[in-house]
């Protein structure tokens, strides 16, 4: 059934039910930023399978509102469909809600899946709306209603996460997690973000492709604990485990008339901006609901000693498997016939021989040539390019092993000479990166205050990426986690910008992207280590995570300052150190030439 | 009467009125930065005179907190004062508010004056006393009740800024903010900080030094327009032109009453960080309240095509005199006694000199030597220290011009060869203050994502300063001006961390303090500009307005990189192109010769 016929049925589907405008987000009832397929409702209305995009269906149009990672593939793939790309950010592009309330006349309704939206996001909404006499039905799943072959919502297996992995205890969060609730005067707190809840519990599981979190609700009171999740995911030993740590097990749906039933007198915790809407409005309704920003989301994000010890030892394993894959591409470019897909799965191979990988912590994206310069590019068989010895190769991929979650991007130049031009920006970029990992800076900074190192060598030539600097990386967790990040615009709301402390790893990435040419991504994780404290505070500083050799070829030293060069051979020297030692002769001679200072 | 006497008073009135704990900002009934003398109760109570900082006296314990401007000159001022330094942002010290929460005890009252704060900081305060039964009694003037010689409150003669310098008439601008009320489906504003006033109605005045604002408060609704002042400031023919424009003059005092019988009906907007709490609190209670950022602080902050223009010659005049007291001091520093009030006394006769000025924009500071380290240093009589032809002047200066408000700060080397020490501290901020006006960068970003390029070169050696990079400026108005600033902290609340827009004024100041040794800070005024936009977006840099030649021996021309030497030698032929045609020719040969590239 292609697009257009999708999109019929919603619209009868729509008629049926009274709604004039049906919004879909790209969302599951957790506000997971990748999703289980059962989810993937934008995806199959649309045919737009990027990670991010709001779809809204009125009678007569379709919008479809994605960022500047997707412009190009959005474009792509919604030819044909019938549904106009709204490029969000772009000047004269209406926002999302801006459409709704234009779109939406007074009498008429606005349906959505109230489980598949924060209640943050509502209530946004709904102020905006709140002057137009218009109705919300937060009840509907339309496109769940169409779609006949959707994939089931299985509850794959779970495991516990021994503590010599999580460096915590779960006994030891959950006591942090209490003194947090009686802190706010409250009695409980119910969490649904499965990252927290993951971390919370040290388990994992395999609900989401590249994350592996497991699909649940908690609700933690000062003296009990219930996890919503699929039945029997847990082996009879970490049942007894769980059990023994005072976790009750319930069924993943019981939530609902769990907190619908929850005594009155008790007042529970939320956060508001994970927290679906149908819970909170429906389910929670006149209950004692005591707004929060979830404390877990800091807490996670600050690497426990030995969270930081396994995050080394990953990275060491996967800077071996990049550089090995490099060595690799680079001696048999030439000699096979090679494709993007083909790349992205000997990458794999070499990933899979490591100790303790599990799987790819997001789905890899190599880009060869000009699709190098689409951000999120994923090949299809379609789309797949053959590789050929010029050019770079643009690879943006990441593992999750028992010590850690690793992101990697590196730009390969995968044979001939590189143009003046093609050095001028990965010179640009690569100074960016050694820039911002060499950052000092006073406790205090958020991302923000130091996104700017990064970005000067671009912005100084006029150029720019049209995405954040750096991410925050979860333990064996979400390779996207808040609050730590890159960017220059400070967003809105408590703990958006949290201040950077040490533990903490982000993803340090610029890039330079030349639609129809080719692109350049260059990412390292960093560490936010302290430096000393003297009579003017504490300094504080990074060090790189990952070690894997840039593209020496593509470098143009003149265009490094004195301290930039001493930045790139103390970076390569660590590399050859720490990688050098577990690979064969010939892949440790061609390290040392690529290692050799500029 | 000395400070341990004043502090016995004011308990002996605490206990009169039940007070347990008293409050006293330093503050105005405007929010104003700098205040006219009659508002200064907590330099009366506690001797210290910096321009910031709160007094809190219970029966047993009076603490002063103040912030890392002022650590040095409170310290010493409040020798002998019995009066407790609590050094804001410092590790381990108390903030204000926990300060009080701790102290108050259950059945206890703080007492304040509720004219002195605003109603968002009472809120604030009020939230953290939630839980306790703890009493407020914000109608307290204690202070002036035991002040017996309290200046009065003065109304001066006030002006009107013809068009020719404001760049917009009154009448378009009360359209903008009527066009505002009507947005934000209100009635009318209440309109209580000074500045706001000032540039709204384009009237100018004497009520507090250096920021020529005219005491008044303002209500503007859609139809009529009260300016509450005091009586007979304008002349007869301001006073038409004003009439004119639909303002009706009312005696200063009488805001109170007329929120207070304002209809019901009709919702009136306010911003409640500004306005203060007594007039909310107890005069419009029960009103039809709007909160709201109030929209001037924006609009006042961009500056218009003839603003941007006049600020151009304003800063042209500036220059010439501070550039001729420069030239002027080196060759009279071991000719004739200088001291630092005489050589702050001998700037203003330059400023003095030039066409359309006005008067200080602040208390000029002329630190010498080990006073250069205290950040807001002001040289009094028994601290003004003998100039001598060695080490470092630190002068930071402006003037109110017809044409605009300028602010400098040079430090200059007043004989003798530098230090190596003092060559990389003086070079290192020299390439803050470069580097920072020379970014380029994205429409999108605030200070807060500057801040970065000016304390880089400091951050790296393990230096800082204790205080902003740089603040807004206004027009003939407060030399400290928000919402637009470069610091790396980002400020909580809405508005907080403005966009940086084209228009734009705010300084470039970065320091070192060497306790005991000498201060150096080099301060232009950068106006915000547009660059290039291009498939990447806007991009947008600035320019320096103030020109003024840095000290061409305290710089190591080493340490500069071969950027910074272009950017110091495109600055100082611009130095010498727009100042040198208004010197002598002695001034202007040594102008020339500081000016050679390096």
């Amino acid at each position: 059934m292609g697009i257009p016929e999708r999109l019929q049925l919603l619209r009868q589907r729509m008629q049926q039910e009274n709604v004039d405008l049906y919004f879909i987000p790209t969302n599951d009832f957790h506000g997971s930023e990748y999703v289980n397929d059962y989810f993937k409702t934008r995806e199959y209305i649309s045919g737009f399978d990027g990670s991010a995009g709001s779809v809204v269906v009125s009678m007569e149009e379709a919008g479809l509102w994605t960022d500047g990672r997707y412009f190009l593939q959005a474009e792509a793939q919604l030819q044909g469909s019938g549904i106009t790309l709204y490029k969000e950010g772009q000047e004269g592009v209406p926002k999302l809600y801006e459409y709704i309330e234009e779109k939406l006349l007074p009498g008429q309704t606005l349906g959505l899946d109230g489980r598949m939206v924060s209640q943050e996001w509502l209530e946004g909404l709904a102020q905006l709306l709140r002057e137009k006499e218009v109705k919300m039905d937060i009840s509907r799943d339309l496109v769940g209603d169409i779609w006949p072959d959707r994939p089931l919502l299985q509850h794959r297996k779970a495991w516990i996460l021994p503590d010599e992995y999580a460096g915590e205890s779960r006994a030891g969060k959950l006591a942090r997690l209490r003194d947090y609730i009686q802190e706010k005067h409250a009695h409980g707190m119910v969490l649904t973000c499965l990252d927290d809840i993951a971390w919370l519990l040290n388990i994992r599981g395999n609900d989401i492709a590249c994350t592996p979190v497991v699909l649940s609700y908690l609700v933690v009171t000062l003296d009990a604990c219930f996890l919503f999740a699929g039945e029997r995911i847990f082996s009879p030993e970490d049942e007894k485990q769980l059990a023994a740590d005072g976790i009750c097990l319930k069924p993943y749906g019981a939530i609902y008339d769990f907190v619908r039933d929850y005594p009155h007198s008790q007042p529970l915790l939320v956060d508001k901006a994970a927290a679906n809407a149908l819970l909170l409005s429906e389910y929670m309704a006149g209950k004692q609901v005591l707004y929060c920003t979830c404390p877990i989301t800091l807490w996670k994000a600050v690497k426990n000693p030995t969270e930081i010890e396994n995050e080394k030892k990953a990275h060491i394993r996967d800077g071996v498997a990049v550089t090995r894959f490099i060595y690799w591409i680079k001696q048999n470019i030439d000699k096979i016939p090679l494709t993007e897909i083909l790349a992205a799965e000997k990458l794999e191979e070499f990933r899979r021989e490591q100790e303790h990988y599990l799987e790819p912590s997001f789905e890899p994206i190599a880009g060869y040539a000009e699709h190098g310069a689409i951000v999120h590019y994923s090949a299809t068989e379609e789309t797949n390019a053959r590789l050929l010895p010029e050019n770079f190769l643009l690879l943006d991929t990441g593992g999750q092993y028992l010590e850690g979650t690793t992101d990697i991007t590196r730009t390969i130049l995968l044979g001939g000479k590189p143009t003046k031009e093609q050095k001028k920006y990965y010179t640009a970029v690569l100074r960016g990166n050694l820039n911002l990992c060499a950052a000092k800076f006073r406790y205090g900074c958020s991302g923000v205050a130091l996104d700017y190192a990064a970005r000067q060598p671009l912005w100084d030539m006029g150029c720019d990426y049209n995405h954040g600097t750096g991410h925050g990386v979860g333990y064996l967790l979400g390779v996207h986690e808040a609050p730590n990040a890159f960017r220059y615009r400070i967003l809105r709301g408590e703990g958006k910008n949290a201040v950077l402390e040490a533990g903490m790893i982000t993803s340090d990435e610029p890039g330079i992207y030349l639609e129809g040419s080719y692109g350049i991504r260059l990412e390292n994780l960093i560490l936010c280590v302290k430096r000393e404290k003297n009579e003017y505070g504490q300094f504080m500083g990074f060090e790189p995570l990952t070690f894997v050799p840039f593209e020496r070829d593509a470098i143009d030293a003149a265009q490094l300052s004195e301290r930039e060069r001493q930045l790139l051979n103390q970076y390569h020297e660590q590399v050859f150190e720490k990688i050098g030692g577990f690979l064969s002769r010939q892949e440790r001679e061609w390290l040392a030439d690529v290692c050799a200072p500029v």
